[in-house]
């Protein structure tokens, strides 16, 4: 049987993000591609509980899309539950335009939060991303285009040949903004930083003040998905849990000891 | 110099648990309000970067509050830059209504968003939610009531006093709908998972499709968030870090080596 891979992509059906992805892995399998039907960039793992949602199919650039009202995190559950035949082999995000790299980053992330969501279904998933700040400098840039589609087409074709193995529930792949003469693929863990927000304040013409939040870079510690991507120009892998929860240790044991005692005397008392 | 304690809350202003959250911490320092001035549950983490944001001040129930048109991520960011004369000694997000147990609702969670914006910031966060379904549920309940003040004023107590452990970065406290008699407090790490999500499919007048996503409880494993507040109807502490990265075992530095190999023969040919 032929892999179902579905994809999608936050930026939306005319990302060339999603054409250089879908140009990745179209051989490699039955793809299904559904996207939100506007931008949902940083939205993270965002859920549409609230309001319903609607689905339109639509064909651009030589391949067909469904577009949902909603979220990365909607999407996920809406093409299980009613686009795809069954559960695919594989989820594939992106690719996003901008780099998904720090822990920072990836918990706010519309491209990581699909692939997440799709781990917490059992399912395999990448999240790709590439540091450009414009479409432009992916879109004319055919090195970079070249690169991109023969890199995303190993990896995901190794995925679906060998799965993920335990311990690791997630690929987050990032590309560099430029190809240089000797890039590399390394596998490195996430940085906890990418950014300080800052809040920027304008005054309208009315005289009301208003706020732009945006995020000034922080230098990276080498090692790291940040660093990799952003000063050395090389491919960075980041395998990635989704368990938040820290195994306590002596120490850690004996802070919380007093403050239960003490509330469950509260509790009893 | 008296502590000062920002305080948000996803659901709004007029949330109820945001009042008892401020009756809980009012006498524990200099206490700050800000919240989104629309419900903004389930947004994750995301951040608004794509339109500016406005802040509203206002007097309700005996405090006042600032509003900012966006998510509780924003609110961390205008908060520190806008509204605070100085970093906070802690972030206190909730009371949500409705828990926020397991990892998958964690990751989606407005109420623990903003407590991640602010440990990420290096400041000690503590969400709070509870698991009731209606308002009322609440806001008729006043045992419940009591004893959510009570627990959550001693805990922020605590954390003030003594910080929070290397190792842990963030709390998150459940409390459960009802209070049985022998209630108690537990120290308990997160399910993975709460929910199977489902997509209820419906037809407008027009006679067009549109979609509802919502999420069908699972039964959760004892020792859990999710089961010692829903299932024993106790208080859960869950000691959350935000750390994604996954040391690599001997076998799993077996998988990424070929790939990474493979990948880098080909940039080089």
């Amino acid at each position: 049987m032929k892999p179902l891979i579905l994809v999608t992509n936050d930026d939306g059906v005319y990302s060339p993000g999603l054409r250089i992805l879908y140009e990745a892995v179209r051989d490699l399998g039955k793809v299904v591609i559904v996207v939100p039907e506007t931008p949902k960039s940083a939205t993270g793992l965002g859920l549409t509980l609230h309001k319903p949602l609607r689905i339109m199919k639509m064909k651009v650039f030589g391949f067909e899309a469904y577009l949902v009202s909603g979220t990365p995190s909607d999407i996920i559950h809406i093409a299980l539950s009613e686009l795809l035949e069954r559960k695919p082999d594989i989820v594939l995000s992106g690719i996003n335009l901008g780099d998904n790299t720090s822990i920072q980053v990836i918990l706010s992330s519309g491209t990581v939060g699909a692939a997440i969501q799709a781990v917490l279904l059992g399912i395999p998933a990448i999240a790709f991303s590439v540091a450009v700040s414009e479409p432009d400098e992916l879109v004319e840039n055919s090195k970079l285009k070249s690169i991109m589609v023969k890199i995303s087409k190993f990896i995901t074709k190794y995925v679906l040949e060998n799965g993920i193995p335990q311990g690791v529930e997630l690929l987050n792949v990032n590309f560099p903004s430029k190809v240089k003469d000797d890039i590399r693929v390394k596998v490195v863990p996430a940085a906890k930083l990418r950014f300080k927000e800052r809040v920027l304040k304008r005054v309208d013409p009315q005289g009301k003040p208003y706020y732009w939040v945006y995020g000034e870079p922080l230098s990276a510690e080498p090692n790291t998905d940040v660093y990799v991507v952003l000063e050395e120009g090389n491919i960075a892998i980041t395998p990635l849990k989704l368990d938040l929860n820290t195994i306590l240790s002596n120490e850690e044991f004996k802070y919380f000891e007093p403050l239960v005692n003490e509330l469950n005397k509260m509790l009893t008392g």
